[in-house]
């Protein structure tokens, strides 16, 4: 059977280019749950050094800074968001799902004869 | 001096895969103008095999032509939008501009504190 036509949603942040979008938010999203760069960027099947310069330049977009190491300590170092990640990550994940929500019902007021059949 | 963070905004069409997007509904602009597959791909800087091969995956996921060459005749040949492609392109314009307008007001009500540099 095919799959029916479905309508994606991306937003993406830019200033002079992109800095931010679907990407680097899955990753911040498994940082925090790792607590470690190395590991958020292997489940996501992406470089050491890629996931590195991604966070780098949305951090200098941005102006502040995404995530923190501590080293060593009583339950091991790591890496973790700042209080300032946590907030835009929560932003960015509340935009997209509300946006997301406005998106199907304009999907189907516009498009939603394609799935008939009838054009 | 530095440019503002702006928020942008890409809507997708997929089945398996994407096969509608900003280029397509553009490549499609380009030939309702010129008149040619030749000469939007060369508007877009895309190989003319390129913009074939997206016209071409599009036409097989929606079921429906979006081009038909006309050859010959008194106003000479070219490309033409079948009906079907200006009811889909003027769907996915209109969609993009309202979700468009949404999502500038969830920009500044999620992240409207980006721009104030209080964070």
């Amino acid at each position: 059977m095919t799959a029916p036509i479905r309508c994606v949603l991306r937003i993406n942040l830019k200033r002079e280019h992109t800095f931010w979008g679907a990407g680097v938010a899955n990753l911040l999203h498994h940082i925090e749950k790792k607590h470690s760069l190395r590991a958020a960027a292997q489940e996501m099947k992406m470089s050491y050094s890629k996931s590195w310069k991604i966070i780098h330049e949305a951090e200098r977009e941005l102006g502040f800074q995404l995530i923190e190491s501590v080293k060593g300590g009583s339950q091991g170092g790591g890496s973790y968001l700042t209080p300032q990640a946590k907030t835009i990550l929560q932003a960015y994940d509340n935009m997209t799902d509300e946006l997301g929500i406005v998106m199907q019902k304009l999907f189907i007021k516009h498009m939603g004869y394609l799935e008939k059949g009838k054009i």
